[in-house]
Order: C-alpha cells, then sequence, then structure tokens
C-alpha cells in the first residue's frame, strides 16, 4: 500500500461484523466528533402498496428493490465532496470486478470532474484486511477488464501496491479521513 | 428577492407538477449536460419482511418510512458540496416552519461548518413561486420562533427580502444553480 497506516489492530475480533457496520460506525464518530459529516445513502425502495391503518403508522405492504444509481456514502470533510462505495468479498487472492456496476464508476467520474473525492473501500472478509483505492487507479483496472485476456478481478498483490491499507483501530473502526487527507495534499483546491 | 432572475414564465402550466418532479427533472438536466451530480436521496425505509419468490425479484412485505435523518438531495458542484431540502405549501402568505425538522437544520449546519453549500428550496404551490432561501438565513428565522411571541411561520414578505426567487423555466425548469453560483461568489475558497 502506498502508506500503511500505524499498527493498531484490534485485540477483540470484529469478524461478527460488516463492512457497512464499520463504515457506519466510522461515520457516526467522525460526525459526533464534528470531523466530516457522511452518510450512507438509503437504499432505494420502490413501495407499490401502502396501507393506512387507523392509529398506527403506515405500512408498506408491497416494495421491491431498486438499483442503486450512485453510490454508498456520500458527504463533506475539509470543503471537499466525498463520495464512496464499499464492497467486501470473501475471495482471498483478489477482488472481483464484478462487485461495481457500470453506472457506478460512471457516478464517480463525473464526481471526480466536478471536484469531488472518490474511492472504493473494499474489504477481503475472511483476511480482514480492508483498503481504500482511489476512482483513478480503479477506472484503469475497470476498463483493461475489457481488453483481450483482460482480467475481472484485481489480485490482491495490486491492490497492496495501488490502494492504502486501512488498520482498525478502537475508535473510528476504519480511519479512512486519514487517507483522505493524503488525497487532498495532493490536489489543488481551485475547481471554480 | 435579492437579485431577481430574467423571468421566463412557462406559458404553459406546471401546477400538475410537484417541487419534487421539477426538481429531479433540473437535476437530469444538470447531470445530462455536466454542469453539476446532484440527487435526490432515496426515502428511508425500515424492511421487516421480504419474500423471495423462485423466479422472480424479492418481493418486500412488509416494510415502514423512517424519518429522514438528513435532507433531500445533495451532490457537488464547482468543487463544492450542495445539499438542500425542498418543501411547498399551500399557505399563500406564509411558510410554515414546522416544515422542517430539527435534525435537518442541525445537519445543514453542520454541512455548513464544512464548507458545504446548504439551502432551502420552497414553493407557494398555489401562487407557483419558488424561493431559494440560505440556511444561514433560515436558521436566524427557526431560532426567533422559540423566542416570546416567535412566529411559527415565515411571511412571504420575509421571504421575498432574503431569498432568491426562481423563474421556472423551459429547460432546465428551476435554473437554481444560478444562484448557487452569486453563493460561491460570496464565499471564501479555501477550506483545509
Ligand atoms: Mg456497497
Ligand atoms: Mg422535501
Amino acid at each position: 500500500s502506498k502508506k500503511p497506516l500505524s499498527k493498531k489492530k484490534l485485540s477483540y475480533s470484529n469478524r461478527g461484523m460488516s463492512l457497512e457496520e464499520d463504515l457506519n460506525q466510522t461515520n457516526e464518530y467522525y460526525r459526533l466528533h464534528n470531523q466530516a459529516i457522511i452518510h450512507k445513502k438509503p437504499i432505494p425502495i420502490q413501495v407499490v402498496n401502502v396501507n393506512y391503518p387507523r392509529r398506527s403508522a403506515a405500512k408498506i405492504t408491497e416494495a421491491y428493490y431498486r438499483k442503486a444509481s450512485t453510490t454508498d456514502y456520500n458527504g463533506v470533510y475539509r470543503g471537499y465532496y466525498i463520495d464512496f462505495e464499499a464492497k467486501e468479498t470473501r475471495n482471498k487472492t483478489s477482488f472481483p470486478l464484478k462487485n461495481f456496476h457500470d453506472h457506478q464508476l460512471e457516478h464517480m467520474k463525473k464526481c471526480v470532474e466536478h471536484g469531488g473525492i472518490c474511492f472504493v473501500i473494499i474489504r477481503f472478509s475472511v483476511l480482514l484486511r480492508v483498503f481504500l483505492l482511489e476512482y483513478s487507479d480503479l477506472a484503469v483496472l475497470w476498463e483493461k477488464q475489457f481488453e483481450a485476456d483482460g482480467k475481472k478481478s484485481i489480485p490482491l498483490k495490486t491492490i497492496e501496491k495501488l490502494a492504502y491499507e486501512l488498520d482498525y483501530t478502537i475508535a473510528p473502526r476504519l480511519p479512512y479521513l486519514t487517507v483522505v487527507d493524503q488525497i487532498i495534499d495532493r490536489m489543488s483546491h481551485d475547481y471554480s
């Protein structure tokens, strides 16, 4: 990884927690400490039928999951628009690109063009290793898959080289803003 | 209003369209023309029961609406984090503050602290007049309601004075970024 963060592996196991829970707790920590305002977007659901029982809450009785048109998380940090997707795999040696979708890549591309900071946070759940991969690096790997003999997954070795590894800490669980600080340091500040 | 936009009232009626539809079309226009990447967040829904019928999509059979913890829309424009809430009223002389919630005001306050641009877009549906009111102005009116004899609604006259009026145009329907440009012009560019 470009710059490994200090090793502070948790002594207790967090194998029971999903990456989403890790990130929700992390974002809550960042909000409570007023470091960043970043939220998970709700899952898009198409509501077809709703009952309105007397004296109680409206009950949705028929609905379907819709495809997300964007990414999982967005918000603001140090004046920057932050936008990222989180995905995990049980694979141990590579990360399958099919975890991402065309429209998510397209969304991140557009956000970067407008001055946003976009990345994916990927977890190898069995290895319990988490990486932050910038959109610009993901985009190159994504395009390569469509070439002759293009790889449909990213080898762990490539991820170790291109991405930033995130170590679990007590609080926040996954301190990814430390990496975002490094990304900001490399950016120009004027997009207007 | 601070600076009325050029008058280009639509000749056809748009009374059938909700403010949300107006803004969704506007944001789609902005995305297609690559001017800004701003989306409506999905409505948060708590899923309680899901059926998985063979050979067809998962069907949610019990779910409830949850209270939104943030605002309706967010995204990125000219490198800035944009975050806003949209509300409409059928009142003709004032806008009831009860349309907004504590946690939405709190969310906008935090986002502004981190360099975001926050506002509300309010529509008087019967008058068919739409205004963009910056968070900073709304916050003052919001706090005043808790004082002795505090007003629970914002008189239209006050809105005309403090807010920017948005005129409907053919495309985009509600060109609110023109106002955001003016807000950016007044801001400092360095939040780091
Ligand atoms: Mg995800
Ligand atoms: Mg609304």
